[in-house]
């Protein structure tokens, strides 16, 4: 049976000597103030910004206040073995997969997605909910649970969002860990990206400047006086049909088969990735030394984490499946139209090699000391937008029947949880029992009509004050997305995620058009400012709605998705779409589940319809694979693969103290 | 005092068991033999490959077949306090710099260094030198030791060249966690300097395309109703002598200056990196998309190793230095000449941050259990090519004052071992008592005139028999690196590394014109065969060379060390390095040391010469900087910074077992 996580993890959970902490900080800093006002001197600068710091804590110094314990340590207070995790410093763990085989015979614990509704481009706080719910779960109501979260690119942590382990009192710490390397996943997928690119144009450019005998006596050669074929060549020519293992008895024709991949350059779809924000890098030019010979071409960069590697990271579920779909991704066409893939190029063995170590989720805590996996994190709208099943599993095990595992979809429900439903449960094989639908009286006022909201920008009157006709209308969204959550048949708990400018009449308005609408329940949540406390509602609400029936389905087809979850009246695919889709029939990869690539910020195509659009046509412009992942993905519009610095980064507020060690201005 | 390594270490080791398995195996071999001649069956492929596995076991087979010890328990046994090391998994953990204060007052170990003579494009075994040396010193000899080695780079590893954890019986164990993400450090490096890649383009772009005005309101935004600057803003302001905190009361020119980087795009030398070798990156044009209007320029990605930051890392000699020489970058000029830091761009705290952990040397063990530090690996043409500063400086403590740090320069001692005297020295202000010249009786034949070697073509009979001519005239090249030594003031012990090819009249002839040559010894090594066992005669001869006495002394100049060193009989600038000198010393870098980035197949800049080439005048081509590292480095003739993919890469062997999680193929 599992262990049970409350009796040993969380009875010395200093959560409440983290606020005694800041009454400390404060109280210091009045006394500095009245000296001040005593000696008559003018405070300098430096002094004015501490008084700033400790009036303003920010997430980052909220999650410094609060000590971690050793990650051995909950490791053992969650019932893992000491082979079971590989420890990185004081806060981390990689778990191992053998644990899977261990408890195969436990009963998994509640599965409980957190999803949103259409929200503002200030994100309406999903990370905060899973934590807060987590925290509330096993530091109040002492029942077993689980957050299992996707890991942050670097790029958008020096870009522009900042960091994204939670905020407030809902946070994974030390939260500089957890936006920084972490255990190196994101660096081992871009490791692996970028060998499979480099043996991708190496390989066109030896096949260009050689003959088929110079190509089969250098990829055959002759050591220690033998010739002989290696693991992956054999297979290689088993798939070509060549049943010979002796390099002397191959044909000429069948030389020339085995030793040229025939890659048409035009067909490439394999990017190059980096974890940087570096715009510079959206369409560049490759090959223009001389010693490339002329073979120039057209690529681009994607941001590491739009890497497809990502993608099977996050659907895989053992080695050797991860291994399989490595050596299935295309990356381009040969010249008859045939799929090239890993496996052609010999490159699977090293894939895999170069993420044997990723494929372990990471173990980190809340602030509250409470357990959760961090693990892939996978581009939300070319990819799908969840972390990993494995994390999910080994979890579910962990907490046992009685627990709780918390897991949270990119984007809104429309998206994320739609791909959750259809993708990620599709691979794993398992059963949502509730889904989490935050919402925002700020997001549900830009659905009513109010002002857009931008980054940057101050956020108008309207948001700031009581308005709750805007709050009235805006709650059309947060129905659709109610609506959507029961198609597939899963009992939904809306989570109102409470700012502080939110009236007390707001708050209470939304939580009854939602119960109206269909929600199992509606609470208010004030987790940000009082950690686990503010979620005690939510945990018993999900907790009440995970008793009830789910009656679980898959909702397919493009169509489908288009119709019943956006609302749209029809489709329309573009010749080169309708080429595509003929092609990845024609080479087999038809029935493979559909990923949409589609803006989060309308349920439409159209980021800037609000609300509910109706009377739309879905206009597909290409389709795309990820075969190695095992989906096809339509583009719905343009989507960018790499985002850029704006003028004023993240990483201007960002330094490292070289004396204390400590990371400054992360939040 | 320092923790006695050899009662605690090394009672436990199971080094000679390593042999027993290999007997074992061999044994079973036999009888699968046996069985194969009775049962008069052809064996299948499958049975010749293991049983060839079995007779050719190799470097990774070796590795795996001693079981490391647990990492905590290595770090207790060289006395590691608990809270100066963080563990990465159960064979590697980082040390703590605050270890260097605790031990300050503890009087440092003998420093050794192992250079060797000009190599053979396969290399001449200065890693197994190492590795053998610090076990037969610490396992046999019972005397304190540490390696300090380099962490390979992962582009090699999967490229050409394979591992580089020693080899044989002379191992860093595990291998495979050696050889590939190791703790991170060159993924730290490689997003730091992908980030300051990224901020110096979107900076030209946003400059070019706002105002004044625009600019200034994005870099100085007003937050909550207050206007403020960060403060990297203010030390800007500060180095513009411009005394101004309120950003109310700049002029309009003081905002231009500081809002106005001004960077000439054709001055820009900081390049992007990966840890791949990917030819097709060696010249790229980027910024080719719409988003960055017309703003295109031509660049290219040099392998990760190669990074400025990489040279920093290793130089470096605490947090507080590090973020500084981090700061002091130089990534271009500006449009009047003057250089543009990584400073100016106010990303100096954000790379600290991403190196935050890279400072701290990672702890493994040799085959036969001692402790190794990994710590930095620099490009040893255009930078320095040794391992960190601060790796030595606190295995220098740990080992105490009779105890031995050895540690390894890359290329001949021309190159490396000029550099780790005049560069790395320098900044340490450390003293070495010893170097160890590595010689092979096949690199030796080849400057006494034998044919060209290779890697990848069969070696001519030259090599294989008995040819004492050959050797007699090539020790040419030996005495002249030890002549270099003694220029440099410090004893000179040669290793003859041993092949099973080497005739024993071969053996004994090195060895006798070593002496003779001013050597104080010269021993032959079997540390690749035997282990430490085979490097006890070279660690005597060390042990009593360290007790002479050493007059070590920096020799410089560019002029002296083309002579002096590589015996050029003169210099030759051309007009472009002369005016990069005429910069460089106009911008206040003129008294940097010099970093050559020459050829090490020969003393002089022409690889085919071998021996001791003379009358020939050096050609510097031109000069560039690394000021962040703290030297210039002329370049002598062209260096690629970005090595290809061969037809047939060393990842075609690699590959993982999905089931027992071992890696295969790796050497």
């Amino acid at each position: 049976a599992a262990a049970t996580f409350s009796q040993v993890a969380l009875a010395p959970c200093s959560f409440s000597g983290c606020h005694l902490q800041e009454v400390v900080y404060k109280l210091n800093a009045l006394l500095v103030c009245c000296c001040f006002v005593f000696c008559r001197r003018p405070p300098k600068l430096r002094q004015i910004s501490w008084l700033l710091f400790v009036f303003f804590s920010s997430d980052i110094e909220i999650s410094r206040a609060q000590s971690p314990k050793a990650v051995d340590v909950l490791a053992k207070e969650i019932g893992l073995l000491t082979d079971e995790i590989e420890i990185y410093g004081q806060t981390k763990a990689k778990v191992r997969l053998s644990l899977l085989e261990r408890l195969k015979d436990q009963p998994d614990g509640k599965y409980v997605l957190v999803a949103g509704i259409t929200p503002t481009p200030l994100g309406e706080g999903k990370s905060t909910v899973t934590i807060g719910l987590v925290q509330a779960l096993t530091a109040h109501l002492k029942i077993n649970s689980f957050a299992c979260l996707r890991q942050p690119s670097q790029g958008p942590t020096f870009g522009v969002k900042g960091g994204a382990a939670g905020g407030g009192y809902a946070q994974v710490i030390p939260m500089e860990e957890f936006n920084l390397h972490l255990t190196g996943d994101i660096h081992a997928i871009t490791a692996a990206n970028n060998l499979l690119a480099a043996a991708i144009d190496a390989r066109i450019l030896h096949e260009n400047t050689q003959s088929d005998k110079a190509l089969y006596n250098r990829l055959v050669p002759v050591v220690k006086g033998v010739r002989g074929f290696s693991s992956i060549q054999l297979a290689r020519l088993r798939r070509l049909g060549i049943n010979k293992t002796d390099p002397e008895t191959l044909t000429e024709e069948e030389i020339s088969r085995f030793v040229r991949l025939d890659i048409d350059p035009s067909t490439i779809t394999w990017q190059r990735v980096v974890d940087t924000n570096d715009r510079f890098l959206r369409k560049i030019t490759i090959g223009q030394a001389n010693t490339e010979k002329g073979f120039v071409r057209q690529a681009q960069f994607d941001i590491a984490v739009a890497s497809e590697i990502m993608a099977i990271l996050a659907l895989t579920t053992s080695l050797e499946d991860m291994k399989e779909r490595l050596g299935k991704i295309v990356v381009a066409n040969d010249k008859k139209g045939e799929p090239v893939t890993a496996e052609d190029l010999g490159v699977t063995g090293a894939l895999a090699v170069l993420m044997k170590d990723a494929i372990k989720p990471t173990l980190m805590q809340t602030l509250e000391g409470t357990p959760v996996f961090v693990h892939a994190g996978p581009f939300a709208n070319i990819a799908h937008g969840n972390s990993s099943i494995l994390a999910d599993k080994i979890a579910l095990k962990l907490v046992g029947e009685k627990g709780f595992v918390v897991t949270e979809a990119g984007f809104g429900a429309d998206i994320g949880m739609e791909k959750f439903f259809n993708i990620k449960c599709r691979a794993s094989g398992l059963v949502p029992s509730v889904v989490v639908l935050v919402a925002t009286v700020r997001a549900l006022k830009m659905h009513g009509g109010g002002p857009s909201v931008s980054a940057g920008a101050p956020l108008k009157k309207e948001y700031t004050e009581e308005n709750l006709q805007l709050v009235a209308d805006g709650c059309c969204n947060l129905q659709k997305q109610i609506q959507i959550t029961q198609l597939f048949g899963v009992p939904v708990v809306v989570a109102l995620n409470v700012f502080k400018t939110d009236s007390p009449a707001e708050v209470d308005l939304v939580c009854k058009i939602a119960k109206q609408s269909g929600a199992f329940d509606a609470v208010p949540c004030n987790h940000w400012s009082d950690g686990g406390r503010g979620a005690v509602k939510l945990a018993q609400a999900v907790e009440k709605a995970a008793n009830q029936k789910s009656s679980f389905k898959y909702l397919y087809s493009l169509e489908t998705i288009a119709q019943k979850v956006y609302g749209a009246e029809d489709i329309e695919l573009s010749p080169a779409a309708q080429s595509q889709i003929d092609r990845y029939t024609r080479q087999g990869f038809g029935k493979l589940p559909i990923c949409m690539a589609k803006t989060h910020l309308s349920l439409s195509h159209q980021p800037e319809k609000k609300g509910v659009p109706t009377g739309f046509i879905l206009p597909i412009s290409d389709v795309r694979a990820s075969i190695g992942a095992g989906f096809i993905y339509p583009l719905v519009g343009t989507m960018s693969t790499m985002p850029g610095l704006p003028t004023r980064p993240c990483f201007y507020d960002i330094d490292l103290d070289p004396v204390t060690e400590e990371v400054k201005g992360l939040f």
